[in-house]
């Protein structure tokens, strides 16, 4: 499989490795969106969190909070943002699962949320359509 | 305490449900930043994905891959992003862990990703500062 984040995982290209466990890698995004932009991926390759098996799906997540309090507590961050897009309509250009992680600072100009529009809708009727329980 | 999503868990505040189980609860967010926006959040208080244990942590993830996957699958939608704001830094601004849902279509018009700005920086030192293991 051509998956560059497979390639990653295994080495045969080279990344700025942040931390590795048996089910998961993190590394830094070459797309330097904020300082310490960070991307955190399952070792086991699926397209997105779609399609991502619970096992390495929770691994993952755990991995992100693991950085995230590592970055807080001993790298000078305030927070984070945590952010996946699965599917290629949600702006996702590698498919293979993986979770940004933005550290942010208190006035540091980063601008992630809200989006730019809101939208006046029915919820009750939004809820009717996509309630699944 | 006086947490306004514990109050909806609890159904003190009335809530658009789209579902629940033993550990985790999804509701629309009346910010409406699209069709469908989505909150998932553990029924276990705690802040943000830093201060969670690691159980309620998985259990919401793996609502929100429940519920992503029922929007894609069931509801017309491609794609969904996935959003965590931690810490107040990271612009968060009801203190109970929330991961937003934003499902997605082509071409809906909406664009959470990337970022407005990126950085020109030295990634082998950014790494040094950050690297875990």
């Amino acid at each position: 499989m051509d998956c560059i984040f497979c390639k990653i995982i295994k080495g045969e290209i080279p990344s700025y490795k942040i931390y590795e466990d048996e089910k998961t890698y993190a590394f830094l995004d070459i797309a330097c969106d904020s300082f310490g932009h960070t991307l955190v991926i399952p070792k086991k390759h699926c397209q997105n969190a779609l399609d991502c098996d619970d096992e390495y799906l929770q691994a993952t997540i755990t991995t992100v909070k693991k950085i995230a309090k590592h970055y807080v507590e001993n790298c000078g961050f305030d927070g984070v943002n945590i952010f996946n897009a699965s599917g290629e309509s949600a702006q996702q250009t590698v498919f293979h699962l993986h979770f940004h992680i933005i550290p942010r600072k208190k006035e540091d100009g980063v601008d992630i949320w809200p989006l730019k529009e809101k939208y006046d809708l029915d919820l009750k009727d939004v809820c009717d359509k996509l309630k699944l329980n």
